[in-house]
């Protein structure tokens, strides 16, 4: 089966990347507002392109106030499971125009890489899926599974409405497994599962003492200063070893397996080129786990900006009358935000300095984002790559949040495989976008490998 | 004698006070650069009126671009202490205009009170200086003591030229005791000697880390956080009482004496009544001191500022490359400034964490002041006042720095006596300044008593 979609996309490659071309002529800026008729127009020509690979119920779908979304779905495959979709077609902005070497939105192919604005992020790897359904229906009239595409309009300006309509939608839109395409192979021929992305717990904790700012001449030593209490409590938050010391906060944090840092060790950056990139002397952080541990599995609180005082220049010798501190908390399946923030909440009132008054703000949640690397989709994406470049695909996780991907998890109740086929160096969200076309032939056929692996259950 | 000297001030003291009011006719402003023809005016005023009163090498002595000093002496009082007198003839913007009940360049008395800018601060004060010259040299032909005016135009403006003056003029300016009458009594008819003045030493904590920015949720847990190794190094500058946990950092202090405590006891502000008016739910401080001794007789160490991270609105999930603390220390005698910076920088070296780079920046400094209450020409000030107003003047000690007090007092090696004679509510630096003339009376009487005393020696 797969020799025939193969010999399939061989065929037609041709006209498969004058379509891209196409995808890609259109400036769908999401961000400016100029772009707005570009928009409704790209999304017109997806629709038309799901259409014409066979796909039914084809729409494209408003959302309140937002660019539309493109839904369509393929629900043939009786007894077998339901794979939505997940892409975008917008786009970042394309300036500084003067630094591509070709224009951003007139397609141009050198060396094997196809460049413009979209190409890798995220016009090339979502197409992947259309031509797969393409190949499939083209050539044995029906899909190994059943597939849902949801296409939104809006990732470059953070979802904005995306996960009020998968609320709205989640029966439309309900599937057993979302996959998307919007990330990249770890190196040339070297595939990747990213199957974790950390979570966010972001509070406020303000101190205040005396009702007005009081001159540290006439008034020092003899009251509180908020600015001594802050950093005194602020303090308390991680022991010397850079450990979070706050009672409960790592409540849930599911340990890394043996397997997984078995397959982090693989990946594990060297330190000599972290330091020499960051301008470090050191790295700091948790004890008994390495950078990558660290950085993308384990939760970390961060203070990220500290206030209070004159902030110009030279000394205005007062004692403030309030000091605050915002605090990022980044977290790791299982931990629950609002639960962390009680955490924090009870380490401040414990901890609270004498005479002074103390609040923490609640500011913002994310879920944390994981689909273990043993769950069955996880093996079958997995032996899909294998087959493909032949070689297994190393496991990673992200430290920052990409909140879509866990609405869409959490939301429809489904495991999400992201399934990237970029490469790192892409320069996605930079001039000269491109998308290296050897991973447009192997993501085709890994889609489709991957789709056979699911039907097989 | 006094009786002679009281005589005269009661027989001339309606000339007295017009002369007054001819000094604050001038709208010597000396922050203002439109004020720059009234400055000489009143300093030529002054200079004749030194003059009038029988002063000898009268001078309006130029400045290194600043606003002119004006001199004068008599120093016939062979083998009899030589005492300079400071003052200032420059006064505060008197803006907002219309809140001023008379405006504040035409002076008006009304009910014992003569209103105008610069009444208390110092012209009133000042002149009363000049009019006990006068006094004694008609009344009996010479002073008891030698005396000296250095009278500044610019102490509203930090004294900006007047530490070099002295220094280039300390011969001229030579003295035994310096004198000033710029400071209050305590309360009606309760004198005070405001026996001594807090330094500074004031510092910048730089801490740095990566060479840019990092995003939180990439780097958080696996690099050094500048705001952690900040909040976690001021958390060591004090102990949980309050007290300056710094190695060296009270070496030098003058313990206060029991009389000194005794003293304070007299004077020591109703907690409950500094609660209200601070808004506070306590006070905080070293503990086995009280506020008072806290605030004026002990050294203190204020973060006066922190900075650090994105300083808008919201979350900006970044590690700052950097971040830092402004720290105001408030010093006392014999406390040097530049040892309290040796162990501050001993300090922070020795607790500086792991990975990041520590930096302690060394912005100003001023030495603290102090005579001490017991020293003879100290004893003398006590008993004239206790002579006029028939009560012993309580000792303070001042919270702030007032420089140039510690620069004559230090350059020219000689004991400095704030004789003050305004009170609290005199409406100072605001609308409606005024001077009760009551002690324009009891103060002419109090500095020809203290001079009699000191020439008895």
């Amino acid at each position: 089966m797969i020799e025939t979609v193969n010999a399939y996309f061989q065929q037609h490659r041709q006209r498969h990347l004058e379509e891209l071309k196409q995808f890609l002529r259109f400036p769908s800026v999401s961000a400016l507002s100029e772009h707005t008729g570009d928009m409704t127009r790209c999304a017109e020509w997806l629709a038309a392109a799901l259409r014409e690979a066979g796909l039914e119920h084809v729409a494209v779908m408003p959302t309140e106030g937002g660019h539309p979304v493109v839904y369509a779905d393929w629900q043939h495959a009786e007894g077998r499971p339901t794979v939505l979709i997940y892409g975008h077609y917008d786009v970042q902005p394309a300036e500084p125009l003067e630094l591509w070497t070709t224009p951003p939105f007139e397609p141009d192919i050198r060396d094997g890489k196809l460049y413009a604005r979209g190409s890798t992020d995220d016009k090339g790897q979502l197409l992947l899926h259309v031509k797969a359904v393409e190949a499939f229906l083209r050539t044995t009239g029906s899909l190994p599974v059943n597939v849902k595409f949801c296409i939104e309009g809006e990732e470059e300006i953070a979802s904005r409405h995306l996960p009020a309509f998968v609320e709205q939608h989640r029966e439309l839109l309900a599937a057993d497994i979302v996959t998307l395409s919007d990330t990249s192979l770890h190196g040339p021929d070297q595939p990747a599962l990213m199957y974790g992305l950390r979570g966010l717990a972001g509070v406020e904790l303000v101190v205040e003492g005396a009702s007005s700012d009081l001159h540290s001449g006439l008034y020092g030593g003899g009251v509180p200063n908020p600015l001594h209490a802050l950093t005194q409590l602020l303090a308390t938050f991680h022991d010397e070893s850079g450990r979070v010391a706050v009672d409960g906060f790592y409540d849930g944090v599911l340990e890394l397996s043996e397997r997984e840092r078995t397959a982090f060790r693989q990946i594990e950056p060297e330190e000599s080129r972290l330091l020499d990139e960051l301008g470090l002397d050191a790295l700091f952080g948790e004890a008994g786990y390495s950078y990558l541990e660290r950085t993308t599995a384990r939760p970390t609180l961060e203070i990220t900006s500290l206030s209070g005082g004159f902030q110009g220049e030279g000394i205005k010798p007062i004692i403030p009358r309030q000091a605050s501190a915002k605090i990022a908390c980044r977290l790791v399946a299982a931990q629950v935000p609002e639960r962390v923030m009680d955490a924090l909440e009870a380490h401040v009132q414990r901890h609270a300095p004498a005479a002074v008054r103390v609040e923490l703000k609640r500011l913002l949640t994310g879920n944390p984002f994981l689909t273990p690397i043993d769950h069955p989709t996880m093996v079958a994406a997995a032996a899909a790559y294998a087959e493909e470049y032949g070689v297994e695909p190393v496991y990673l996780r992200s430290g920052g949040s990409i909140p879509i991907v866990e609405v869409l998890g959490r939301v429809l109740d489904a495991p999400v495989v992201m399934l990237g086929f970029g490469l790192p160096g892409e320069n996605l969200h930079a001039p000269n976008e491109h998308f290296h076309l050897r991973n447009w032939d192997k993501g085709l056929s890994t889609i489709s490998r991957y789709w056979l692996k699911l039907a097989e259950g």
